[in-house]
């Protein structure tokens, strides 16, 4: 069985050669950019039917669509992230997490924004003093049940 | 001179006690939810005006409009959060971060999302199987520069 | 506003002078007795109702009955804990984590067991070679969407 | 001697290979789902006859039979697990920890449930809101003796 | 409710005002020198006869004596103990616990020894070279059951 | 130059195809079942006759027998060991740690006990209600000078 | 693809072999010191003509100009660095960290110097009383907005 | 006598109700504004002169002067600095790190710069695209010697 | 009884307002500077008769003289010290351990410089390009020993 | 180019084989022994003459030699040395570190001892009680300078 690594490896490296971008990898699949991006890095599964049109745009073997048909082990080294694009992330969640609470329970009562019944898109806004990143973040409301 | 957590412990007790939700203090200040509330959670400072608004409409003294002025030290002592509230938006950086630069590179070349020329909204979507909370950052994308 | 620190010391305090075990607090609340438990040691909320009928029972003031209201910030301290009941578990996380991924995957799918929408129940079996402790976990299955 | 890991990348690929579910090897090997899936995954050891019977299921070679039957060490690298279905079984221990402590010492006296006198079962709860996960722990618990 | 701290401080200020050894606090409680001193130090429970029994020899009052009965959670800071004495005991668990596991597993068959079915003595050996210390822990082989 | 690490895996191979025990090897070398395993893991040395003894009756070459003599760097990297057998034994340091410190500091005075001029013998106590595993440590008492 | 980590042996062992400097690399590509070198040690990406150009100097392959092209992922595996220059760049940050702050906040308002619009240059000071390293750092100075 | 921390804190406030900011502290002190703040801060001692000078610009007595000369022991609890302006001076540490050992070696040799014969200056360069910070660090270059 | 932390800021406040050294306490005590500094920071104890001698010289009360000649138990906070002064012995250990390891080893045989039955001196050599610290450790060889 | 961890293999291997010791291999070289051993475990670099000459004792290729020049990258992994000749360096830093600092700010005021223009010599002296290590640091004050 391929890993997930050697299927990340093998769709970057065809990526790359046939230069074709993410947005159009997530067209073949008929899903969001976000979400077959981060099938492809490892980090979720396809359903088999995205999962062969992935592996067909890319030109690549039956064993890269099983690989991304494969349940994960969702995995990272870093506690705290190193790249600078990713720790502004981290010190979003640092400076702003006890503020989100605050808002969401406030709004929602004692519960969370769930992780898994999730989804996430990132746009770009043009703007002519510097264009912006628009993240959205989508995500079920689970309240604490008593029981 | 006030400190940061004893103007906190001020608002939310006077917050508590006059039964009032963040959405009207951030009204009050003339400023987003978000912004507001973190500023009252000492993570970020209000300009004089939002500050005495906030502070005359809690019935609080002047001590507290000028901890609302200082500019804070943002400091968070667990690395990784405990809260599942919190903790769940720490796994999102985990899981997608990479997929996010991934895709920002792609959009915009190689830079970041700023977290500092940023802003973030809160919402509420109703939805039968179960509301949904939609949280939408903003933030100006940097370039890194050669020089 | 009392804090949920000072909630748990005034409810131990009165259930240790009252001799009123766990079981008979959370029948007065109406509610099972590992939750009413850990509301009591501040890592859970009640509704309005249990909250008054565990502060009555204990002969406590109003105070407690507000705290036992608030949502609390679910914090620990011991990233691994010491004490050995507690370690236990962490360490039957580390043994069996990856066994309950391999078949709670392969009997659901892709996904989760929820530890919002969640219930426990701790009980005793007699056994002649000693009794046992038994644990009955209850969550409900999230499946990861793609989207 | 064929190591643990070595192991269980054969008994996956074959029982991928072979499309055999777990509750069908542990049915073979005559002992639950949830040990012997912890023992091809390396955490725990088989005894002569199920081990044979396990790997002559899967079709594998001796090697295998000998490296099911040795006294594994139980090793993580994850002091807190980064996939999110095993964090939620570390969060629950961190949130609920001190409860169980609570209500195990009030019903059996001071001392622990045993991680190694102790078995495992994981069963699905069909239920129209969503099927749930149902955890059976059982342990013999163990008193602190004085000496 | 006296805390466990506040106990330990009251039992270490009364021995040293008397000028009583943890021996004699043993006898008088009819049990084991290191189990008693662990008990006075917070780290086990006495039951009600012995925990008089050490509060009357130290002129102590009885929430003292509750105190020694209290169930403790057993807590340390230190991940690694910097006192050498201490630090030497971490030592040979790192210098030799491989080795012990190996011994035990080959004379027991697979399993552990017991931390908390447990007893352990210390012991001084005259010797002309310099006088040596002997610990000997006792504790019950517990064998990993297969279910 | 054979590594330490090979030597331990030459060794654990021979002694399983041979089937021969610990206790074989060490009378073999003229030395305690503890020291000598403890070398043959690597984490002591062993003067030439053992070392040729040890070697020898294993069938091994006299790469064995040098790596066996060389002076090992202590290593491990577990700063809290995660296998049951090896994490009881840093409990009981973690729990009795302070403990073994008074005892011994108010029977030899302030210093230490050595674990380099340090010996330990593991044995095995039948008892009708599970056999015991003894351990005895005995190291040379160091006191603290003062200069 | 090459990697980083091939492109960085490949340029330090062409360099060393024609004995050119970082400052000769640098007037090649047209670009700072710093700047380049970073790049070449894998921590930023050169456009493609300084890429070219570098690649040129040192007589190395296209692999090479495409892996200096490519946006890197920055990581660093020492959350302290051991080797003592950069330790003492660290030690610099912790004992002048503040006070930069303070100086910062009071010229420029609540904000920050950006690391990312952001430049530096290392020169060498020539003194008798021993020669002196001068760094520049050169950052675009980043205000805290409210929304 | 005063600690650091409470002399830190005297200045604070009686700099802020005589509204003086750290330039004219440091011109009292005939001394640059980084160090004087850094002094303040109780990272740095000053001389009996310049301590006289600043405690009278602030109209503070005695005890604040004697803190000022004390020498300090230099402390800080984040291991990575969580405000967003200090964080970035870390980041630039762990990406420009090894660059700036690489440019300082091929410049002076094998060695370091100092980080006690050491200055620092931080200044404000107006520009129409945003206003810069410019940090210049100067700092002995101390060859590693052979003996 | 006075805890050592309270000694040693009584011992500090006295040696400051006399104007008194290290060296001179030393004197008195009859014992080496770096011996009876340690314990007048409580790291180490005194015997009856330097005990008293150092309070005599103080003017301090007997409590002092109880809390010198307490045991110690030794403890520090930071892993990695911040102070300058004292990282860069820490630096040395890193950077010279296996060094020292290797030299002691080739001198001596398998074993360890005691850090108990030892000593230190410290010392001042004016040198006219810049005085030197000369540190000089003499500790007792223990050899390992088999057994 | 050779790396500094195949070099020092290569010098281990060299110095065994040829039974040479490392105050042979430092008087080849003309330099001190800790210094030379540093150099060949890769910690140091040496000049092109020494460096020359213990290639040339040893046997060994220019690719050693050009090894030896080359500056070294200083790297540890353990941040608390496990291997017990080290970590009792490591102790005596924790012990005596606040100790150090206050004699020799004492003797020379604010300042550290440089671990860079810093020598060690590592000696035996032979007592009839047992052998003693006698470790001797010498290192340039440096003191603190405002500016």
């Amino acid at each position: 069985m391929m890993s997930k690594v050697e299927m990340t490896e093998a769709i970057v490296l065809a990526k790359y050669e046939k230069s074709i971008g993410w947005g159009e990898i997530a067209k073949a699949a008929g899903l969001g950019e976000v979400y077959v991006t981060s099938a492809c890095l490892g980090m979720n599964h396809l359903d088999p039917e995205p999962a062969a049109k992935v592996t067909e745009l890319l030109g690549l073997g039956t064993e890269v669509t099983e690989a991304l048909k494969a349940f994960p082990t969702k995995k990272w080294d870093q506690v705290i992230p190193t790249d600078p694009l990713i720790y502004r992330l981290y010190e979003i969640v640092g400076v702003y997490g006890p503020t989100m609470k605050e808002v969401i329970n406030e709004k929602f009562g004692d519960g969370i924004m769930s992780a898994i019944d999730f989804s996430m898109d990132i746009d770009k806004e043009e703007n002519p003093a510097g264009d912006r990143v628009v993240v959205t973040m989508n995500g079920k409301f689970l309240a604490y049940k008593s029981w």
